[in-house]
């Protein structure tokens, strides 16, 4: 029976077979040493048999071993352990050398973005990398484990669509049936319909857009999280859901995966259960104090001070995450509520420097919605909005919600310089394969 | 503080508040019955005041209402209780009688579809109608909580591809920055390429396919769940992963939701943990006796024999899902192992009387892969392939895996006659909308 590497302390001094791919072969005064890869990490292996040095003769990193041997303590060793006296068997040789070095740390360099992602298929085999999405699965894991809790329902909305829902030009379209059908760039409409069905419903799933920029932080197709909640009494309701969310996925990730966050030299989490709240021209105030920068004419926050503001409360507050709150209207989209005096009921949730999501109540009220829709330029009665507006003719509570990319979150949890790290095979302008 | 239809039970002879959508409203000798909907389910008022029953006039179902008054057992009542002395207050106000009616149960009705599907936005609101939706959310909470269990990472693979994985006509394309690219139709290159990263992986999401028939069975896109293992002995552990997921699911699905299945007359569940297998041609033989078709000619199961070994499994063997072995090599695709005297190294899943998914083991070897692709007149080198060949080059483990339609479980566990009644907003050939 196959053993994993991460139960090989349980048979020291015991004959176990292994299988996996090896991962690095060295010789030292006669002697070989093979590091095994498995699905929990590596097991260093001592070869001192000719005839088992022999099998290994040509065969390059990425042949599939099976390997009985004896299982010792060996400090030195990764994991604590190796295997003597070993018999080799090959399952898949592998006779040339990879593509791409897969037994270093993390480079976190952008100017080799372009050769990590040509390699993609067998970099990902970088122990590093592969941690990366081990991470990012467990965090949606968290998530769902989250609203499911708070109940929740998974839904899956269509990705097929006849309009685009936010507008703009960034939308791919193509030929459906003779029909023009555009690749759904949110599930806006369909989680603000089904709050009519669940009042409480959330989706994972793939949302694009044809972005024309080729900057690092530009990809055309992202996994989002999307929420929306009925109910409300007013949009605080829904910044407390999003910061009890993050407080316990985040902290839960923390405490379970401290060696694999260690792995990849993951800074600290710096949080508490409530974030800071500060009005925008706050942080505008603060922000000038601190630096001399005047920004009191920005209508938003400049990137330095989602920076700045993010390392302020984290310091001062002990929490690296912030509500920006009082935003100004001028933000807002035609299925925001609109405020009083011009400011939104809504807020933005910075973390760790960036801004992660806009979170703001919906306008529920009909004959309101319809004006702003038509305000934006949008006709009510067109195939792509009819059925949405019908879910406000005939009743929706006073609800909110929230969407962010699972890739941005994962990204800045680890603390990647660029989000493409954190999704196994991205997409931009210049890149569709593999 | 509000309280949900759920909870009402704890709250005999008090006063509380409940919210939620006017779902009924019945006048009965002076007095006004009312239900009113929330997440939970129906709670019934009865509104005797004049002042009160005023403040329903003219409001239609939909309406959304917040609802304080004394709790009272009523056996008469759904759930048992209702509201007296109440005091309503309309939260917003529907004036236009709703286009589909939300307050009986499921019709099953193929030739009504047209109609459930163009008033699906507020033909959700069914209570029927949401159970299913509400069951699904289980299904797949539960498939993930056992693959999680057995060690598996969830990947987002790209939807957005460079070329189709399967050949084949029934894809969709469109202008990717001046390039071509295609829809996805299944993750499968990726989740064999992430074998050799992680062993176990799955995903849950979308594909599309260009499907030109109108039938009934025919949508262009899917939530599909796709499995693959690696490090198998042969195609017989992936069969005892599907039936132990598959076992684990539906088991746990009966005990937990008992009541919604019983609401939906969702019939008896007939599993055991092995799950019967028959060679295809003993099915052949044991149809042809039973019913005197000769199908000994053909080269897959007919419908018919699909429908009649479930239930000759059902009634003699306990069990309502059934192995179909030793198939045909005819059916296999490029990435699928040749088995020996023409049979495949595969088998059909079938579940209540349909196929729900094919179980393979791949061909996890460099040379002969790349001689089946040439073979079925693919390209090996071609931007789309190359990545996925280099996996293989570079070493993958013997492996298999498999792929169902969650929306075609969804339809087969709860007895629906069509597919599309299991999917939240259908797309197929004439329908983009909602």
């Amino acid at each position: 029976m196959r053993v994993l590497s991460s139960d090989i302390d349980q048979f020291v001094d015991q004959t176990i077979t292994i299988q996996g791919w090896l991962h690095k072969k060295r010789l030292l005064g006669g002697i070989t040493f093979i590091n095994v890869r498995d699905r929990h990490g590596i097991i260093q292996i001592v070869v001192e048999d000719k005839n088992e040095i022999e099998k290994l003769r040509g065969l390059q990193i990425g042949t599939v071993l099976q390997v009985s041997g004896l299982v010792k303590k060996e400090e030195r060793a990764p994991g604590g352990f190796e295997l003597h006296k070993v018999e080799i068997s090959v399952m898949v040789p592998v006779s040339d050398e990879p593509p791409i070095e897969i037994d270093k740390p993390l480079s976190h360099k952008s100017d080799n973005l372009d050769t990590l992602f040509d390699n993609r298929v067998i970099g990902l085999r970088n122990l590093a990398e592969a941690d990366i999405f081990r991470l990012r699965s467990i965090i949606v894991t968290y998530i769902r484990e989250f609203l499911l809790q708070q109940d929740f329902i998974e839904i899956n909305s269509p990705k097929l669509v006849g309009g685009a829902a936010e507008g703009g030009a960034e939308v791919f379209t193509l030929d459906y049936f003779g029909k023009e059908a555009t690749l759904a760039q949110s599930p806006q409409l369909y989680k603000q319909i089904m709050v009519g069905v669940f009042e409480r419903v959330f989706e994972i799933g793939p949302a694009f857009r044809a972005e024309l920029s080729a900057t690092t932080r530009h990809v055309s197709e992202v996994t989002m999280l999307d929420v929306e909640i009925g109910f409300i009494e007013n949009h605080n309701d829904v910044l407390k859901l999003l910061e009890s969310m993050l407080y316990q996925v985040l902290t839960k990730l923390y405490q379970t995966s401290a060696n694999v966050l260690k792995r990849l030299n993951v800074p600290d989490l710096v949080l508490k259960p409530d974030f800071p709240r500060f009005k925008m021209s706050e942080i505008h105030d603060m922000y000038q104090r601190a630096t001399g920068h005047d920004v009191s004419q920005e209508l938003d926050l400049i990137p330095d001070e989602e920076r700045w503001v993010c390392e302020y409360a984290k310091k001062n507050l002990g929490c690296e995450a912030v509500f920006a709150t009082d935003l100004p209207e001028s933000k807002m989209k035609f299925y925001h509520m609109k405020g009083e005096n011009d400011v939104a009921r809504s807020a933005d949730l910075l973390f760790r420097g960036v801004e992660i999501s806009t979170v703001p109540q919906r306008e529920h009220r009909y004959e309101e919605l319809i004006s702003q829709m038509k305000k934006a330029g949008i006709d009510p009665n067109s195939p792509a909005f009819a059925p949405y507006v019908s879910a406000f003719k005939y009743g929706l509570p006073p609800h909110g919600g929230f969407g962010f990319g699972i890739d941005r979150l994962t990204q800045k949890v680890i603390g990647l310089s660029n989000v493409k790290e954190a999704i196994l095979f991205p997409r931009d302008i210049n890149r569709l394969n593999p």
